[in-house]
């Protein structure tokens, strides 16, 4: 079987319900779009929203071609079932206005498109929206807005006039609604809305009276054009019933002129006012013009709590303030920023799209990683004034779920580090400066540095330190140093990752035999006890790493003893703990405690060892070892079709689908009650897997598990840009990075100046050539080989963002430094 | 075309998704069924629930064949996409357990049939669901209870062992859950499981203790069956995590014997517990067993308010008791009556079911019509210890929708006042008793009768009078008295109706011409101002049956005022109102007033008339009149496709479907704002005008209305058995009733002894046989016409339940009078 030349469903239709594509910034919330080109999801305000809508709030589009009466459409797919709402759509949702008759989404994070045509329109409408992302700048990354550009292209043999309007309701102060869905009164104050016109754009700008600055409610939205010739209806009629929509929808039909209906200042009535923005232009035969749109917001303020307003803590600011609330006042003025770089950030988005995409990897991987980037745009994700970056593991639909970058969870996370380096150091130094105790003690959800108590401390006692939480992030600690070199950085976490160290070998390795034995909290939210591959082979990693960094800190008495247990430990572990085929959990009566694996076959047994093969620490325990039992994980625990498939714990996956078990029990021994989890399904963990599968050798098992992945992930069963574990945007599933790291074989140790692909040419789309995006602490670009006459392999690298200046580069058995060239042969 | 002889889609696979079949009584609330056989919708905590669940809820199957492993499932059809939850399914979802792959729902109202196969299973499984319902016995058709009745087939070579087991999560006080679906702790009380044993029967009594007995929260549930071989867990396991799901499922795949864990008391933590009964049997190969359960369940109390507890009327009771708790003390109670009358209950349930779908009629009228009982069993309506029934006008997903018993909306009803007219009596007395002030003033929506304030009253000022509204309910209490021909409540009512009728000449009658004139509410929820079809025919329909109900109580002057004035009426409005192919309405300035229809053609023109001709009062303006404008209604309004149709209200119909409008403007004239709706399709209205259609011969028209709303009701994007208007099983959807009266030309005047059929028999699928269903206050059965060799029609009829002892049957160009004669013909 060979499947890694398939590609994958690269566009939904509009039956994709469960697809919402999200725009958005780093730590700005997103509003996502939809198969249908709607507008959904506002998640803008300081919180998640899944399936939260904005009334009046859509564009649309008036087509006249000469002589023929205009058309009027909203600028969306089809309405999809069921229908069964119980009063039907609201008027505020305009469920009963004509739409187009086919829509097409395609998506390539971080650009949507959509394409809709319809029989009766004499325009072809095309879509892109997206929200600016430039690796290494996670500043123009982190923009509270989202650029919507409509293409039309005139299928007729006759000009067309045409009016393009976007509406917004003004949602500041919060919209509610009445139990049959009338809009009613804004949560606080009264909504303004006001046209204005500046150099260069024009648009609504929308704000509300009487909010105080530091209440969460209290923001501002924009919603702009750059197009000069525009029409502008500040405000919608304020009248009974569903007035609102009748005037707007045949002020627009009538002749594509809006009509100011001359309000002055607030609503009286307190209802938020909705704004529309058109531009106005004509087309002739066959042409295609684009006409740009933003959405802007700026709601600065977020409860300082993990866990919702009512646990602030007593004596806390109730609110903390959004980090890009440091560089806008206001939503305008990212409008202003937006409209004014646009050039530079769009040129530079797209420099990363194309690097990214023109690729010769599968196509399903390419989705699979850059889907992922998702996760530190959503709301899982928040960015503070003072540059403090912060992680849930996953959202529920409108709130954070389990609070603390947590440790565990996070340090299966490889993404982010690799696009925003400068975000995951700050993350490594608030848990290694802030978060780990004089003891070595590390809280696996970093609480302290926002003033918060751990939510799970009953009455005094301390949550257990979470083992792989703990030795994941000594290992990420290592590549944050590899990727960036940034010394003074390590040096200022470097105690605390010793004390970590210190910790675990007190704590859980109570035999002093370098494999871990003690009660060993984990990612599983229980306790393994005695030797398993989890805890020990990570401990094994942790050891390397920091056997690594202290040579780098010049500790060779410190690298030397960390080498030793290291040896001893992994001598041992392989002893105890083989058992011929994959590594098992020894432990005398497996139900002497609820919740171990023993001798099942752990999915995540060997994650210690796919850090260590990205961070190139190497193999950790006999490579044949490893290659066997990465393969068993894969044979045992990967089922094709779910339908006999018993579960009593949650459910991911089901019915026809595939997917990799955490755990299974191929030579009997299953506990009563085995560890929570171990029946489920994480598509954080099947990468991971992927990865290392790929490492050793078993290109098409891991292909097979990434394709497996986004084929669930289908538009119709569940979101493409939404891996959900425990919670919406889960953290772990930014695992997927790793395969792009195992399948180019990149790695950086740019503290040493170093640079270097090994790429699995095997899964290359084109057999001549592969070609990849690689990114670090310092740059990032393509790397692209290529197979001359001689059936020899050229390398070459482009950087495309960043510098590498003095980086010395090693590929396909050559070894060049990048200086001015900017072609990046060797010479 | 002829689509007459099409049937409706019967069956509906598990991708019926919008698909709830509602068990459940009058007055008692629901659980529905889905189309996977899955119980869903837990409605039946006086309230509606629309998308509740109760956990740990559902039926399943071990099946083991000699020398083979046991096989489990989970009696349900596979899970259906999309699978989105933010954290995936719940363990108490038990999502993760097999399922059977392939279901196929069939539902006859009252009765579901599931279907399951699977090809790992050795037996077929058919599940039957249905709660009594017994024409004209209200009380029997109002248990709180629900029969589930599995048939298992071995479809195997072999004997198979089967224990098919039912689970209940005890929901006395209040299922909760946490964030993540964790079940909680209940909102009052602790849960008591009980197994009992009575002779008969078996299974588990569920209540809590610490709970008052006017709580709202107080009540009991059962599960029981009369298998004589039962194994019965009362308490699934109390743990951490998940365990309780793997406990129970482990103990069921095991041996199929339940383990008794042996717990005494009320969960110690709050945790609702959940019991499970289950019958352990043999089958032979081939053989088919059927093994009967049912839920039962007692809640006594509702809040006493139309609006929930915040609007309970200062000093009034702040709950009132269900009628059901007249007769139950609790759900043991309920189960062991329901048991004990068994034999009786379900035989003349499935009397009542053969008598309706053993018919000539189509499919999808059958469907219509008996789709449409739902609403009096449903939420919608309630029913109280001393008598009183009410109803709103729908429902919201968790709450009633528009108090009152409303005139207007009731008045397009039928289905109540043909299956239980005592329900219906009732509701006039308190209309005409209660409701109606010393000068004929109705309050439309009843709310004095149960001390409650009016909602929509504000300060000082009444509500107006709904014109349709009075009118119809005048109509009503016609028909109520021609199907019981109960004198002494008619007497009751009767100085009531005289004030109405009275208010309605002096409030909207203003120039006294019998045409009506002045500012008139209606089923708008709006005013028209002026002569308009809707409130004048109405009118004059309410003038003919008030001067037929004053010759019945022998007040000849009154019947002569009557007569002159709907003659003199029913002339000027012709005169003034008929444009030459329907009623207009006329007003000089249609936009002098908001939300009139002027010019347009209303759809409900000819509600007056039709109510009219069910009642067989014949004609109120000239025939061809009639004719042409019902025909001009379905031709101007009906749209096939609503792909370009704009519409700025609510939406019901849309995409590529069909349907009725509410009012379109074929000659111009459209105000600026039409009437609120005027751009809407509702149900209610679609089957009253077919029904005229019907009745004024246009068949084909009237039966594409009918198979239209089917078609839009196809379980994939809308429930069949839940037709929406403003809210969930909308009152007003009973008018399908009419459509059986139409086609079937039945029509009781039991008042003066007289039944007769004139049927469609065009509409017939059989060329020489006629039948279909009947019922009137005295009695029901079937009427069936067949054609001789000469050509000749011979009618017959049955008498199924109650009596109709000396009435006189009209058919065929026959009369004669039924006795003790069962075989009902002409002699």
């Amino acid at each position: 079987m060979s499947i890694k030349h398939a590609q994958p469903k690269s566009s939904f239709d509009a039956a994709a319900t469960a697809l919402a594509f999200p725009l958005g910034g780093i730590g700005t919330g997103n509003v996502s779009l939809g198969a249908r080109g709607e507008l959904r999801d506002w998640e803008i305000f300081n919180s998640p929203a899944k399936g939260s809508i904005l009334p009046n709030t859509f564009f649309a589009l008036r087509v006249q071609s000469p002589g023929q009466p205009p058309v009027a459409r909203v600028l969306e797919g089809a309405l999809q079932p069921p229908f069964n709402l119980s009063h039907g759509y609201h008027p505020s949702q305009n469920g009963g206005l004509p739409r187009f008759a086919s829509s097409t989404f395609r998506g390539q994070y971080p650009f949507a498109h959509v394409d809709l045509d319809d029989p009766s329109v004499p325009v072809h409408v095309s879509l892109e929206a997206f929200t600016p992302l430039i690796p290494l700048n996670p500043e123009d990354s982190g923009i509270p807005c989202a650029s919507l550009t409509y293409t039309l292209t005139n299928r007729s043999s006759e000009p067309v006039a045409i009016t393009l309007v976007g509406s917004l309701c003004n949602p500041v102060g919060g919209v509610r609604f009445d139990p049959f869905m009338n809009i009613a009164h804004s949560r606080k104050g009264k909504t303004l809305n006001q046209a204005r016109h500046e150099s260069g754009f024009r648009g609504v700008y929308m704000t509300a009276d009487e909010i105080a600055g530091d209440d969460p409610d209290f923001g501002s939205m924009a919603l702009v054009t750059t197009h000069p010739n525009v029409t502008v209806k500040p405000h919608w009629l304020r009248s009974g019933w569903w007035d609102f929509l009748q005037e707007f929808w045949d002020d627009l039909s009538s002749d594509g002129v809006l009509t100011d209906l001359g309000y002055d200042g607030a609503s009286p009535d307190g209802r938020p006012d909705t704004g529309s923005v058109g531009v106005i232009d004509e087309l002739a035969p066959g042409e295609s013009r684009s006409y740009p749109f933003w959405i802007a917001w700026h709601f600065p303020n977020r409860h300082n709590s993990w866990h919702g307003p009512q646990a602030v803590r007593a004596g806390a600011a109730p609110t903390i303030r959004n980090h890009y609330a440091v560089r806008f006042n206001d939503a305008w003025d990212v409008a202003a920023y937006t409209v004014g770089e646009w050039p530079r950030l769009s040129a530079e988005t797209r420099k990363f799209h194309d690097a990214f995409f023109d690729s010769t990897l599968p196509g399903y991987v390419l989705d699979a990683v850059s889907a992922n980037i998702v996760p530190m745009r959503s709301t899982t994700c928040f960015w503070l004034e003072d540059g403090r970056f912060y992680g849930w593991e996953g959202c529920f639909d409108t709130g954070g779920c389990c609070a603390g970058s947590c440790t565990h969870v996070w340090s299966y996370a490889y993404s982010l580090a690799f696009l925003f380096p400068s975000l995951e150091r700050e993350m490594r130094r608030i848990e290694f400066e802030v978060e780990t105790e004089p003891d070595g003690y590390m809280m696996f959800r970093n609480m302290k540095s926002l003033g918060e108590e751990f939510i799970w401390v009953w009455g005094a006692q301390k949550p257990e330190a979470a083992v792989d939480g703990q030795m994941g992030t000594v290992l990420r600690a290592y590549r944050e140093w590899q990727l960036s070199g940034d010394r003074a950085w390590l040096e200022r976490i470097w105690p605390g990752i010793k004390r970590a160290m210190d910790f675990a070998s007190i704590h859980w390795d109570t035999d002093h035999d370098f494999v871990l034995d003690g009660k060993q909290h984990n990612t599983y939210d229980i306790e393994f006890y005695g030797p398993n591959p989890l805890s020990s082979i990570y401990f094994l990693a942790a050891l390397r790493a920091t056997e690594e960094l202290a040579r780098v800190l010049d500790e060779p008495a410190l690298a030397e003893r960390c080498r030793n247990a290291f040896e001893a430990g992994s001598r041992k572990l392989d002893s105890l703990l083989w058992n011929g085929e994959y590594f098992v959990q020894r432990i005398d009566d497996v139900d002497a405690y609820k919740y171990q694996h023993g001798l099942g076959c752990l999915t995540d047994q060997l994650l210690g060892q796919l850090h260590a093969h990205a961070l190139g620490l190497g193999d950790l325990l006999p490579a044949d070892h490893i290659r066997t039992a990465i393969k068993s994980v894969f044979d045992y625990n990967f089922r094709a079709g779910f339908e006999n498939h018993t579960n009593c714990q949650r459910t991911y996956v089901l019915n026809d689908e595939s997917g990799l078990l955490l755990c299974t029990w191929p030579k009997g021994g299953r506990p009563k009650y085995p560890f929570v989890y171990s029946d489920e399904v994480w598509t954080g963990i099947e990468y991971h897997v992927a990865a290392e599968l790929i490492y050793n050798g078993w290109l098409d098992a891991g292909l097979q598990l990434v394709k497996t992945v986004q084929d669930r992930h289908d538009g119709v069963r569940r979101n493409r840009w939404d891996e959900v574990e425990c919670g919406h945007h889960y953290a772990r599933s930014m695992s997927s990075w790793a395969v792009l790291l195992a399948l180019s074989g990149q790695h950086g140790d740019l503290g040493h100046g170093e640079l270097s692909f090994d790429p699995v040419t095997d899964a290359s789309t084109d057999p001549d050539r592969f070609q990849a995006f690689w990114s670090n602490g310092k740059a990032w670009g393509t790397y692209c080989q290529t197979r001359g006459a001689d059936g020899s392999w050229k390398p070459e690298i482009a950087v495309l963002g960043g510098s590498l200046d003095g980086v010395t580069v090693s590929a396909c058995g050559s070894r060049w430094t990048v200086s001015a060239d900017p072609k990046g042969r060797p010479a």
